[in-house]
């Protein structure tokens, strides 16, 4: 299988802000840790900072819809699924 | 100044996806020589060719500025600019 790249953003409530961030921070270790995880950095936008960007490379599709049944995952989003307004997630393929 | 990450889209017409392709390519190795730049991958959307990402990391913004003013920039978008029917940037702090 190929290689997968995504651009996943969440838009979350203004008053929410602070709490998701401190439950989005807490992904980012034990995912870096998962199998066929090749990179995870998350992000805040700079002129929206309810918005945030997670930029992932995963060595397949396979490994990603692995890491969303993860108890991490799954606990991170149990608590900032209520907070969230607006998502997008794009697949992409890196050229270089 | 602190480290700048960006997530850059670029949307071209149906007919020039590949011509886009060729000369965007272009721009990572040199890109990726440059002072300053941590971080330069090109990809293109899985679901909609047409979309072209770049997710870049910088030391600061100055270097950021400073690779639009390099030659290899320029020469790009002298080509593809035309090509192009949307365009965003997202300026962001990485937060892991």
């Amino acid at each position: 299988m190929s290689k997968l790249s995504i651009v996943a953003r969440l838009k979350v409530k203004p008053e929410s802000v602070e709490l998701a961030k401190s439950e989005l921070v807490k992904l980012v270790a034990p995912t870096r840790q998962e199998e066929g995880c090749l990179e995870y950095n998350l992000h805040q936008d700079n002129d929206t900072p309810e918005v945030f960007v997670f930029y992932e490379n995963w060595e397949s599709a396979a490994h990603l819809d692995k890491h969303k049944e993860s108890d991490h995952y799954r606990h991170c989003f149990g608590t900032v699924g209520s907070l969230i307004v607006e998502r997008s997630l794009q697949k992409l393929t890196c050229l270089e």
